[in-house]
């Protein structure tokens, strides 16, 4: 056979779990696993705007730490805790589920905090705490803020263990979509074209040297190739003059509020103005921010925001998702593209999206191009 | 977070899935779902070496499947089930664990043998067939033969269904270690050391903008990285000019009568003589051939093999499993490698291995330097 651990062609799609009844070990497979390699604590710890947005969230605004017991949601090699505790928290509960815990806790004794932070391994959903939190902090966000659906257990530690008026951090998270210029649709395009000439050739092989007619899998190829190279989203970091028109706010989440029904699916209707001259719009960006704004009762002093939009001094570790638009579209300034966005969870896999788009371009001289609908995926 | 789907760190070490009892759904979705896909099936299919030897297998040996029942484990896109139609086979049962059954169906269909072929989607070990067969025919094998511990779904399905006259395709199976010279080895202690590099700058870093010292967890980031740049076995397609010395068998598998308990762990005691003068000792090389001899009362009238030896023309998508030696030694003509040899399964996941290296250099003028003795992974 000879199944290769480090296949180019991305297995995700058909990693398991399911929404409704999630295989813990399945799960673990799929995702906790990369969060128990320092390789992968470090790339997130290397990333100087997400370090920087929650060290002066912390530090900005310690009286929401001083004397107060806060809970860290997947802390990973601990970082968050150990800050909390440095800005003056009496108790730091820090929960993660993976054998990352067994660093966490060396971290915390080597940074003499071991009195006031309890690393604690395990899934936040199985924990008994002795006691509610003042403050849950917790850096959950995946590519486009809800892949990994991480969010989940965020909201699974407040509902259990926050006090009626505690802080969550960060407070508020926005995704955002915008309309850019790039390559990488035609590149991709090239791929699958390659791909597919490849699959005639090996067909018309196959049938000359070994007397089988593959033919009839051409179009199940053509399908995995299409999803694979065409609708799949792509992690990139834009550079702002990719941006092709406003970037539009489609989601808003108060995370003291916020219920997983209101994150299972994501939909909204908006427009997006083109403030170009012709170009070519040839793919949707999609990212996010969040922000510490404490809450009403016990607002932040200094409001500090973590975005993740294009930029080219503060690019993250999370870059933005590329979503290609096949075929790419001729615009001008004045143009509008109207959209209708929906974005669920995979059935196989409670952690990957699935994204539909439909969208129509309304030209400034009044005529608007036929609807487009595409169903697209992040994974 | 943000958890790449497609990062270049492998995270297959902490896959789940034991030895003892394996967790199916945890299996599947770090193994069986690679197969899933007609892009890794194409990548099999397209593989000449693999293809002519089980190609001519079969039709070279008619009268191994003429009016016979066979049955094919884990037949994936169903070719060697259709060979075996087309060769005279009276039924096929075709068994087959993932969604890839489909596929198979619809090409044993698509090239009239239906009648003949019966698609089964299933575990081999949960399958019930209606009667025993005269041949099991599989391409079971893994990097260095025995990646994936498939051989052990063979072994079921033989004392499960093989008539006691039954033929096994292949029937025979041999691991190869070879004394090689490569770059690869130097290339990956830059990678490492680079790497390590880059972490103190890192420790550094972090204590100076964000106040924590993270140099506690330097030995364990070092474990790490050791394990991956320089303990894990690395996928090569060697030259043959790259062997120093001679290859040594050592492993021989009978898979007419090889039990489970026979592969789990492979011990070897051998000595490869170097024939090349004042060259450098870098790596051992692993590989595999199988051959196709039927059996005793009833043998191949063509004998065939498949072999994944270093080769210009003849490379195979397994290609070698390459072990690095550090730090590298010295040799000359005439000098002898002495190693023990164990290979184990991962307790974290029984489809990978442990291999446990201990060797020693007799140099010809008698002089024998000290034991060196390293843990590997074959990931």
């Amino acid at each position: 056979m000879g199944s290769s651990g480090n296949g180019s062609f991305d297995p995700s799609a058909s990693r398991g779990g399911a929404s409704a009844s999630v295989d813990k070990g399945v799960d673990f497979a799929n995702y906790f696993c990369t969060y128990g390699y320092l390789y992968h604590q470090k790339e997130m710890l290397a990333d100087r705007v997400r370090m920087d947005a929650y060290f002066n969230a912390v530090f900005q605004n310690k009286h929401h730490f001083q004397g107060k017991v806060v809970l860290d949601v997947g802390t990973g090699s601990g970082i968050l805790a150990i800050w909390c505790a440095q800005a003056g928290a009496r108790k730091v509960y820090a929960v993660e589920a993976t054998k990352m815990a067994d660093h966490a806790r060396e971290l915390v004794r080597g940074n003499n905090v071991d009195d006031i932070v309890e690393v604690i391994e395990g899934s936040i959903e199985d924990v008994t705490l002795p006691e509610k939190v003042d403050v849950i902090i917790s850096e959950w966000m995946g590519y486009f803020l809800l892949r990994e659906s991480m969010f989940d257990s965020v909201i699974c530690a407040r509902d259990r263990w926050l006090k009626p008026d505690g802080v969550m951090y960060p407070s508020h998270a926005r995704m955002w979509i915008a309309p850019i210029r790039s390559g990488l649709g035609d590149q991709k395009m090239n791929d699958f074209e390659s791909a597919m000439r490849d699959w005639h050739c090996f067909v018309e092989d196959t049938e000359n040297n070994y007397g089988v007619n593959m033919n009839i899998l051409t179009k199940p190829f053509q399908e995995e190739h299409e999803k694979y190279y065409l609708k799949t989203s792509l992690w990139s970091n834009l550079h702002p003059d990719q941006l092709i028109g406003t970037a539009a706010v489609i989601k808003e989440i108060d995370c003291l509020t916020a219920s997983v029904d209101e994150i299972r699916v994501v939909t909204s209707k908006f427009s997006l103005p083109i403030n170009m001259d012709r170009t070519r719009l040839s793919a949707l960006a999609g990212w996010f921010d969040v922000h510490f704004r404490g809450n009403k009762q016990n607002p932040a002093k200094n409001e500090i925001e973590l975005t993740t939009a294009p930029s080219v001094e503060n690019s993250t570790h999370w870059g933005q998702q590329v979503f290609m638009l096949h075929p790419v579209l001729r615009v001008n300034e004045g143009d509008e593209l109207l959209i209708s966005f929906s974005m669920h969870r995979s059935k196989e896999n409670h952690r990957l999206m699935n994204v539909g788009l439909s969208y129509e371009l309304q030209q400034s001289s009044g005529k608007r191009l036929p609807a487009v609908i595409s169903k697209l995926y992040i994974e």
